[in-house]
């Protein structure tokens, strides 16, 4: 088979423990399938500060350029939260999107069956959500132009939030797309009854609907959005919102699954590349100690092999074995009933590679 | 008793029917307590623009300006939905914020105990969650430049988000001195690892804080304040944001007590004037129908009688009636259990004057 190159960012905090295990995952493929991956270890992060005095070295950048795809363990930590701007982890998070054209965050919220109980919402109304948040993520807010200025009512601080159709043009499609591919059904979250950028995307919305006739649109307004989430979550499939709402939206989706711990994330742009890594966070309470969860980060794996790759049949033995470990009663910390039972990162990740 | 002029604006759909309720209201604490109430009527929002052609008339703004506090029933419906902007009746309403100065919006977010089993969280995870989110009303990406411009990329729409040091110092300073009066917690959010108005936020936020040492305070990204009120509702006491992110998460907080028709707010600006109103909409599809809840509107009556008159006796004895009223078992059909057995706005209005 074809060789495919992985740019492999461990990161900080129990970033390197779970995409250790994921690396094992991919190994294993390679031998009960036939695959070829090369890995290509890059800084990034908060790790790449303090060894290369910047949260995006180029030549992280020039790695991930020449991979097929990127998989991400997490970034940040305490240690750079009060750094100045060009020194903190978000930044490099936010210079990589960019510098990939990384524009749409495919981020599913599903609830696993183990996990059911987890969930803060009442199992009946959990029943049955199966979810994607489709962000768009690089525009908006997040990349205008931001300053501070002088006033009589003392400094006033600007940020600018601007959207181009094309911009949403790209977006929408591809939630249309994989609305079409899933229960045919699109919310599209704005503002438009405020922003005029939420009028704009609404339009282009509007536009696009035509040549999807078999998928069902709505339009939501962002707050009502964030209340049905809670009421009626399993009535969503698809939604799909720009980039501040949807980073609000898709954390709440993906708490309200109960289910974050093992929740896994696609960054696509333009053509097959694309960025993948788990749902949570870097975690630095318990790195270094054998007790992250490394399952979010091995369906990650299956999901690049999906999305980028299409090796629909290694993403199913993966996702396939994630399940039989947890049927069998395997469980780290975080998700383990009875705390004394719980297993061990690597001892997860061995676990799953033999069930593959 | 010094006369209070009370502007009482019905608004649209369920507006004027749970507005006739709360009127029932005052007139009762007028007989009882010796208070003395002038009610002047205005046309505001859907009616409004219907009657005369704007969402928010002149004479609409001049009865509010001479008045001591606004009762608003609702407005909005989708009759108006796709009308210009300057015809829509959200313009109204952030026109008469600004127009007031109303930059406090206050919504409490109680559970109220007959109502319990109506949330979609677990009772024991929602279990003592009595919080109260202090949202910016008059400033950010609401009231910032918004317009469109051509690019080689098709149209851009441009929203502009703009706080200065006063905007964020007297909302902060407001949330402060509600938190001391409280459980003396409170949590900041924003976005400050991303926005540069959340940074400007939280600089305020923490030049203030040494003000107020008796009060334990927290800074909660957003994205992480949407899990977190999922995850820990109970542990919030006072929440202060932003206006979009306090638009987004105080309707996520109303709607997780699952005691979103019961829910009063309050909008302040300088001083004691206030305007009052339910958190529910004016849910067109069931008014004229005797078949909405008046107890959100009476509520809020209490809340301008405890917050812009300082009528705390009379306050009580309105929340009080409204709890007897519930604890009778009287329910309209909003929060009936059974349906049968449901009373109606009239009905229920009537109770509760006669329980004051
Ligand atoms: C760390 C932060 C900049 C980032 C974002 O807001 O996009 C994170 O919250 C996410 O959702 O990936
Ligand atoms: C109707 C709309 C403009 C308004 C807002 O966003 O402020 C509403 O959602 C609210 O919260 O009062």
């Amino acid at each position: 088979a074809e060789v495919k190159k992985i740019a492999v960012i461990a990161g900080d905090g129990i970033g390197p423990e779970v995409v250790a295990e994921a690396e094992k995952v991919l190994k294993r493929t390679e031998e009960l399938f036939g695959y070829r991956f090369e890995t290509e270890h890059a800084l990034f992060g908060g790790i790449a500060i303090d060894e290369k005095g910047t949260p995006l070295p180029q030549e992280t950048l020039e790695v991930c350029q020449s991979a097929d795809a990127v998989l991400l363990g997490a970034v940040g930590g305490p240690k750079w939260d009060s750094n100045p701007k060009e020194l903190r982890p978000e930044t490099g998070l936010l210079g990589i999107r960019k510098a990939l054209g990384l524009f749409a965050n495919l981020r599913p919220a599903v609830v696993f069956d183990c996990l059911k109980d987890a969930s803060t919402l009442k199992p009946e109304v959990l029943e049955g959500t199966d979810l994607i948040v489709v962000r768009e993520l690089t525009g908006g807010i997040y990349f205008g132009e931001k300053f501070r200025r002088e006033t009589e009512n003392g400094q006033e601080a600007v940020d600018t939030c601007a959207y181009n159709v094309s911009e949403v043009e790209r977006i929408v499609r591809q939630a249309f797309e994989i609305a079409r591919k899933r229960r045919k059904k699109l919310a599209s979250v704005d503002k438009a009854n405020v922003l005029e950028t939420s009028r704009l995307w609404r339009e282009v919305v509007n536009g696009i609907a035509p040549e999807y006739p078999d998928v069902e649109l709505e339009h939501v307004l962002v707050d009502n959005c964030a209340m049905q989430l809670l009421r009626r979550p399993s009535s969503f499939d698809v939604i799909v919102t720009e980039n501040m709402f949807g980073d609000i939206l898709s954390d709440e989706a993906a708490m309200l699954t109960g289910s974050i711990g093992m929740l896994s994330s696609a960054s696509l742009g333009e053509g097959s590349f694309g960025l993948y890594e788990p749902v949570h966070g870097s975690a630095p309470d318990i790195a270094g100690r054998n007790l992250a969860n490394p399952i979010a980060t091995i369906l990650s794996v299956a999901l690049m092999f999906r999305m980028t790759f299409g090796y629909a049949d290694a993403a199913d033995a993966i996702e396939r074995a994630v399940a039989d470990v947890l049927n069998a009663g395997h469980r780290t910390g975080d998700i383990a009933t009875d705390k004394s039972q719980a297993i061990g990162t690597k001892e997860m990740g061995d676990l799953i590679v033999s069930a593959i």
